[in-house]
């Protein structure tokens, strides 16, 4: 038995914005959400802000949108969208500001506690969404989850409601072709992640598998530029198609052990998400590989690598000069191993696992 | 540029509806739309009065929904659902009951002429539906498609209409299992010829191309089983599965001449829609084969099969007694040239290539 939902529209080319304008109207009233810079830079702000002035709508820009977004950001956003009578919601940047628009989109229609969200029964129907990634790796864009800072618990929580998905994401390599390399591998990584950790666990099925090895091809094909560091727009547009593919997997099957290890890397040494993920993945592979080395053949032949290769193309695109002390990763290992997220994993893992792969991968 | 869309909640597996009974109730009274036998024989019906007993869901039944199902069923249905104050529809069966439930959907909440239809804007949303097919090989439940028979032009007509995707299908191997042989093959031979025109035509894309060849990867698994005859449960789970691939690829690319020039053999001659197809099916890929060989060889890859196996393969799972005559098919094809989906056929057509298919297939 398996379930498959994924409705969002994707518009997947090299000015998907331009030649369907029409798409990105989903109300009167729009609020942009965006970071604090991602949004210029990419030039997606400027082709939206355009397109709206073309079609006469009113819009306030929210770019409060720090990276790994916190709780109280969507909040202020959720009042200020609803003071601006928005009536929806336009995400752009990578997965901070996309996965940040979905809880304001919750909150600007929904009197709740801003704690309320994480239990998922909100009254009202969250405002309609368009996304317009500025990064190839979350996949935002295609799932119905939003990760978020929680400073009370010292690390991240998310939640996550059919009713977020985006109504349409615009994808265009246009707005990542300019991302400095290492922004454009540890996001690429992020996406890798997404694809192995949903073909490994025990949630995957025929309805994802094959989702998975498609998103796996598309990177193994753009292994060297993730590496040499070229991109063309093209390169750049089916890397993001790779990640939404991969966004797609993990909306049905979830992520595992590998993020919920990797948030304590983002928390308490400001890691990237991305890299955070492949730092562990090599080793999470290795031991995948020793209970299922069928279907770990099948992912690694899709990336066109061997099991060794794949660790060594990690090492090359993550250099990471963070240090650690064992007692971080014990502390971090009696934390993750409570995430929901463990008993998919495809062997056994326990807190000790657990440090043995932060031990393994990190020190 | 491609779009990729596809709303619907697919539930796939043994006994899919008994062990998701919420996903079935779409609001609080229900006309359940199926053929005069297809609901009952299949035992989905059953399975569906007992839930909405189980629920205290108030239901109505319309099983007047012939093969090839007219406008005029389906404007009779929509009264009718209007009349009994129905909020959701259930739609169980092969294609033609399927089709007709998004038609039935429309005309429930729109007061509108019959033929207004086709326009394809009509101003109330659909009601909502639920789709439980019982062949494998329309996909309906994974379209935006409705395919209606209408006599004052002796063709099928279709419209199209993002409102009109099934919000949830139900694809259970138990109510296909018993199906006639003849109804497998020509139903599975449906779905090939979705995932091949899809494949081939000129609106296919790498946002389709990997979902075609999935499809055409789990029925050339099984095409033994449809030679032979011989079915399981999980194997009918599959083939459903694959034809709902088949649904997802033509709600991207729509079909090609295949389908246009097939609908006239259903119509004069009333041959099964999918053995209409499959008599066409080989000369279509030969033609596809000259323009394009490395897609068809993908493509035949996926099956398992040399087109000259593809083709044996047709025509032992497809006996045709009926006769044609040169007359027939110089008129069918002046008819069939005209249609809507003949610009994306990978090759050139004219009328006097779709009077040589006709004549090489079936004289």
């Amino acid at each position: 038995m398996f379930k498959y939902l994924m409705p969002t529209k994707v518009i997947c080319g090299e000015n998907s914005l331009k030649e369907n304008k029409n798409e990105l109207i989903l109300g009167t009233r729009c609020m942009i959400v965006t970071g604090r810079t991602s949004g210029l830079k990419s030039g997606a702000l400027g082709d939206v802000t355009e397109v709206l002035k073309e079609k006469g709508i009113e819009y306030v820009i929210y770019d409060f949108i720090g990276n790994n977004p916190t709780i109280e950001e969507c909040y202020e956003g959720g009042k200020r969208a609803k003071e601006a009578g928005c009536d929806f919601l336009i995400g752009i940047g990578g997965g901070s500001p996309l996965d940040a628009t979905k809880a304001i989109a919750v909150y600007a229609v929904n009197d709740m506690d801003m704690y309320e969200i994480f239990e998922g029964n909100f009254k009202n129907k969250p405002l309609p969404m368009a996304a317009i990634p500025t990064t190839a790796g979350t996949g935002s864009e295609t799932t119905p989850y939003s990760i978020l800072t929680l400073h009370k618990i010292n690390n991240k929580q998310s939640f996550s409601h059919p009713d977020v998905f985006y109504k349409v994401a615009f994808l265009d390599g246009r707005y990542t072709v300019k991302l400095p390399l290492q922004v454009a591998r540890n996001t690429a990584i992020d996406a890798m992640s997404h694809l192995l950790e949903g073909f490994t666990d025990k949630k995957a099925s025929r309805g994802s598998d094959y989702i998975a090895l498609e998103g796996l091809r598309i990177i193994g094909k753009y292994a060297d530029n993730l590496k040499m560091g070229n991109f063309t727009v093209d390169v750049c547009t089916n890397l993001l198609w790779a990640a939404s593919l991969g966004g797609i997997v993990i909306s049905q099957t979830g992520t595992t052990i590998v993020h919920s290890m990797g948030y304590a890397l983002t928390y308490y040494k400001d890691i990237p998400h991305g890299m955070a993920n492949g730092l562990l993945l090599g080793e999470y592979m290795e031991r995948a590989n020793k209970v299922m080395p069928e279907k770990v053949k099948l992912a690694m032949d899709a990336l066109g690598m061997s099991i060794e290769e794949f660790k060594a193309f990690l090492k090359e695109c993550l250099p990471c000069e963070v240090s650690f002390t064992e007692e971080e990763l014990i502390k971090w290992s009696e934390v993750s191993i409570k995430a929901k997220n463990v008993p998919v994993c495809p062997f056994e893992v326990t807190r000790e696992d657990e440090l043995e792969i932060y031990k393994k991968c990190l020190l």
